[in-house]
C-alpha cells in the first residue's frame, strides 16, 4: 500500500553534509552563528538533501481544496461556495497566494481532493475522494478508507511534482470551515482542550467563536477519535484537504525534499503526518506564526520554530510562500559568502567567544 | 542649519490615502485584516508616500561605518581592523549584506563616517567626521559639533540617494565595538539599566559580557549624558555611524521615504532620531528581532513591531534586506489582488465578523 510504503521510506537527516555545512558557515566572514535561523536552515537543508552547499531550485506550492460538512453548524463567516469560487483566483494569480506565490517564484498546483461541487476549471487536478466531508458534530468526517485515500492523493501529487523537478515544496489549503476540524485534530493529537486550540478563523465574532468551541467539543464527544491512531483522527474529525496535505509532507520527506508548512490548517496536517511518521519533522520548515489561536501551541508541540510574525490568518499557503525567500536566503548565504581566509580578513579572538 | 531644517521638515502621515488603502484592502478576496502586518504595512506606506496604491521602486541600503575607541577596554571579540577590512567584502558582494542585499534587489551605499584608518576602496563614500570615537569609558565619544556633523552626513547621503531615485531605504552598520555605545544610548534614552540592554554582541563569553556591562556603566558615570538632549547622548556615549544612521532616518522621513531599520545598532540610531523628532517613528519599519539582548526592549520603547524572528545578530543591514521582501509583498497584495466584486466571489456574512 502506498501509504505504508511511503511511511517506511522516510529516512533521517544525513549527518555528514550537515557537519560540512556547519563548518563552512563557521568559516564565513561573520561571527559564528550570527545569521541565526538562516544558518540552521542551511544545515537542515544539507541534512535533507545530502548537499553540503544546498541550493533552491524549482519551488512548488501545493494547495489542497476540500469542503466541510460542519459548516452546517454555523461555524464560518464565509459561505461554502467560496471554496469553489476561489479556485480560479488562485490560478489567475489574483488571490493572496496567487500574488505571493508569484513573488516567491513558485508554481501553484491546485488539487480538488474534496470540494463539495464539481470543479472544472482548467489546471485544477481532479483527485476528489468525496464531495466534502460529513458534519463532524454529528458523525465522522469520512471513512477510514477515504482518509487513507486523501493522504495517498497528497503523496501522489507531490511525488509527481518532484519527478518534474520540484526541490522545495510549500503547503497551502482552501476549504471554508477548515479551522474547525483543524482545531479538533490539534485537540486530540496534542492533548489540548477545545478552548485552547479553537480561534476566530476569519475573525468571527464572540457568538460564532463560542459555537465553534462547542462544535469542536461535540465532534470529539460524538466521534471519540483514538489519539494513538492518526488515521482514525483524520477520518473522524479531519478533512480531505488536511489528509492530502499530510500526504504531501510524507511524500516529500520520503523523497528527501524540504516542505514549508503554512498556518493553522497545514500545521494540523503536519500533526497528522508526524503522528504517522515522527521522522518527517526533520524535513519540515515552519514559516509563520499565524494569528489564529492555538497555532503557537501546535508549533510548540511539533518542536517547530516559526520565522515570520505577521499576524496573518489567510491560509492558502501565503505564509509558506513568504518563507521561501528565507529558505533562498539561507542557501545564498552558504554559497555566496566568502570565508575569512578567502576574503583576507583577520579572524576573531577565539578566547573571547562563547563556547 | 541642515539638521534643524530637516527636523522641521518631517511631517505626519497622510490620512486620506491611508483610508483609501484600508478600504481597498478590505475589499480584496480574503477576510478583512487576514494578511495582518502586510496590510498594516501597505497602509503605512500609503500614509508615508501619499499613494493609496503604494509601490516599491529603487531600494538602497545605506551602511554607515565607524570605529570605536572603547575597544581599548576589551569589549569585543573582533580586532578593530575588521571594520576597515570588511568594507571591500560589502562592495564585492561576499559579506552577509552583499549576499542578502543582492537577494533583496537593493543597491548598497557604503559610507566611511568614522573609520579609524583611511579607507580608499573605490565606491566608498568618504564622509569621515573623525577617525574613530574617543573611548567612552574614559571621556566623550566626540564633540557635540562632530555629533551634529555625523547626523548631517546621514541626511546628505540619504537625500542624495533619494534624488537619484531611491524609494525604500534600509539601514546597515559596520563598526567593531558598536554594540557597547548602542547599549549606552539605549540605557540613557530608554531609561534602562546597563544590564538590561547590554548583550553578547558577536557572542562574547561571560567574562567579556561582564566587562561590557561594566564599561557601559562607566561610560554613563564618566560622561553623564543628558537624557533630554539626544545630541548630548550621541556625542558623549554614541558613535559616528550611529549618528550617521540617525541622520539617514531623519533625512528619509523629511522626504517621505520609508526607512527599514535593522538590528541593535540601527535601533539605537532610531532612538536618537526619535528623540530629535518623534514624528520620524511613523516613517520607520521594523524588520527583525535581533538575538542581541536588549533589542526587544528598544523596539518596545519605540513602539515598533518586528516581523522576522531569526535570532540574527550580524548587523550590516542583513535584517533590513530580508524585510524588504515583506515590504514588496505588502505592495504586491494591495496592487495585484482582486476584490470580491472583481473576482465574482460571494462576500462574507458581515453579521458574523468581529467588529
Amino acid at each position: 500500500m502506498l501509504l505504508e510504503k511511503t511511511i517506511a521510506e522516510v529516512g533521517t537527516l544525513y549527518l555528514e553534509p550537515m557537519a560540512e555545512a556547519k563548518k563552512r558557515l563557521d568559516s564565513l566572514i561573520k561571527p559564528p552563528g550570527s545569521l541565526g535561523r538562516l544558518e540552521e536552515l542551511a544545515v537542515q537543508l544539507a541534512g535533507i538533501t545530502g548537499n553540503p552547499r544546498p541550493v533552491v531550485g524549482d519551488r512548488v506550492i501545493i494547495i489542497m481544496a476540500g469542503d466541510h460538512g460542519v459548516v452546517a453548524e454555523g461555524v464560518s463567516v464565509a459561505p461554502q461556495e467560496i471554496t469553489h469560487q476561489q479556485i480560479p483566483a488562485f490560478l489567475s494569480g489574483v488571490a493572496g497566494i496567487g500574488v505571493l506565490g508569484r513573488l516567491a517564484g513558485a508554481r501553484l498546483v491546485v488539487v480538488d481532493v474534496g470540494v463539495a461541487v464539481p470543479v472544472d476549471y482548467p489546471g485544477v487536478l481532479n483527485r476528489k475522494v468525496r464531495p466534502g466531508t460529513g458534519n463532524i458534530a454529528r458523525g465522522p468526517a469520512m471513512t477510514r478508507e477515504e482518509a487513507v485515500r486523501s493522504v495517498e492523493v497528497g503523496i501522489e501529487v507531490v511525488q509527481g511534482e518532484i519527478d518534474r523537478g520540484a526541490t522545495l515544496i510549500g503547503l497551502g489549503d482552501m476549504g471554508i470551515g477548515n479551522t474547525t476540524p483543524s482545531s479538533a485534530i490539534a485537540a486530540v493529537l496534542g492533548g489540548y482542550t477545545p478552548e485552547e486550540v479553537t480561534g476566530r478563523g476569519t475573525l468571527v465574532n464572540d457568538q460564532v467563536l463560542r459555537q465553534k468551541i462547542k462544535v469542536v467539543a461535540m465532534a470529539l464527544e460524538v466521534n471519540r477519535p483514538d489519539p494513538a491512531d492518526a488515521l482514525d483522527v483524520l477520518a473522524k474529525v479531519g478533512g480531505l484537504e488536511i489528509g492530502g496535505l499530510a500526504g504531501v509532507i510524507l511524500g516529500a520527506a520520503a523523497r528527501r525534499v524540504p516542505v514549508v508548512i503554512d498556518g493553522f490548517i497545514t500545521t494540523a496536517a503536519a500533526m497528522v503526518a508526524v503522528a504517522l511518521q515522527p521522522r518527517v519533522k526533520e524535513f519540515m520548515i515552519a514559516s509563520h506564526l499565524s494569528g489564529e489561536q492555538g497555532h503557537r501551541l501546535m508549533l510548540e508541540y511539533l518542536g517547530l520554530v516559526p520565522m515570520l510574525y505577521l499576524n496573518m490568518r489567510l491560509g492558502e499557503g501565503t505564509g509558506a510562500a513568504l518563507a521561501m525567500h528565507l529558505v533562498e536566503a539561507a542557501c545564498r548565504v552558504i554559497n555566496e559568502m566568502a570565508s575569512f581566509s578567502e576574503a583576507g580578513i583577520a579572524d576573531l579572538d577565539e578566547d573571547k567567544i562563547l563556547k
